[in-house]
């Protein structure tokens, strides 16, 4: 079968828009962040050999190495959050006539949960990343293409907030509850101020437009 | 050429993050829009035939049919906003040795920012109506993938802003500022309250998980 990620767009969109249950919103979670990085990127390579950009050039390229691992990793992401909800299907499709297939069932389906808890928090994660990574690209990239900048921190805020949405799903049916407190708490703490400092590096490119 | 919708994903990312001017950050606002109403339409889609939602049928039919035609609208508009992106780099590199060339080539980049600034305009516009009918989803969507409602606001509500970014930029090198200021007083009508919306959906999904 073709990975997400080697399927055209139009396909990608209509296998979103139809009644299967993947690829879905954290598949785009995942996409959104992905074109953040890589408009960071984008920018990064407009102003990298740019002669009045000499001065940020150090930090260009470092910013650019950064993206690109950004870029990557959620672009995988795209993929491992379809694998994680076609497994969690799977648990629950096991046998639960006896006793002990539904005790056999009810632990398939408490570890999977767990791992589909952790692939969105580390996409929630990634696209913190991004965001944070925005503020360089909005400070110094190059003026011609600073709107690129806005539009990478918008679509990994999107990322992050889809993201989160898939946190708190897995979690409310987790039982075991220290866990699914530890990895909500570990969220709270990458959305705070996200929302803030997004807005304040939309409106810092905005301002230079 | 291959337009851009029937590339692979990983194509467009790696387009994106290259140092050609386009695609950039205009065909990822109408791709966030698209995504965000293809969410929308799967919402619909496992919404209908359940009979525990049949009440809601008629609603969701005609919902489904508003989101896949704003998706088709969308997706066009990847391509739309590379096209007349093109349109103004030709514009720009006309000739100006003479007096005559210099009024030509001005007249020219004059007629094509108004279409930069439509473009954009109106894939903000797409993506305002996509939050609008993500209440709708959020509100009477079947549950099971009601998250997907929220993302589906939060992808348009990114791209919304995101169109709005080079709305700015062209609006800004328009001298029919009488053109310029009646797009913008529309974008900011628009805008109005988007935010606002997006959060209070994002939220109303938030509570039913």
């Amino acid at each position: 079968m073709t990975e997400i990620k080697d399927k055209s767009i139009q396909l990608f969109l209509d296998e979103l828009a139809s009644k299967a249950p993947t690829p879905g919103g954290g598949s785009v979670a995942a996409l959104m962040g992905a074109q953040g990085a890589a408009l960071l990127a984008m920018v990064c390579n407009l102003t990298l050999g740019k002669p009045q950009y000499a001065e940020v050039e150090a930090q260009m390229q470092d910013l650019l190495e950064k993206a690109e691992m950004l870029r990557s990793t959620l672009t995988a992401m795209i993929k491992a959050d379809v694998d994680v909800f076609d497994r969690l299907m799977a648990s629950y499709a096991l046998p639960k006539a006896t006793d002990d297939e539904k005790l056999q069932r009810s632990a398939a389906i408490q570890a999977v949960l767990k791992d589909a808890t952790d692939v969105p928090l580390a996409c929630a994660r990634a696209c913190h990343e991004v965001i944070e990574l925005s503020e360089t690209a909005a400070n110094l990239g190059y003026l011609g293409v600073i709107s690129d900048a806005g539009v990478a921190v918008m679509a990994a805020y999107s990322g992050l907030k889809s993201a989160a949405l898939n946190v708190y799903i897995n979690t409310s049916s987790l039982k075991d509850r220290a866990f699914a407190e530890a990895k909500l708490a570990e969220l709270e703490q990458i959305m705070a101020g996200a929302e803030a400092k997004s807005e304040s590096i939309f409106q810092l490119v905005r301002s230079k437009l």
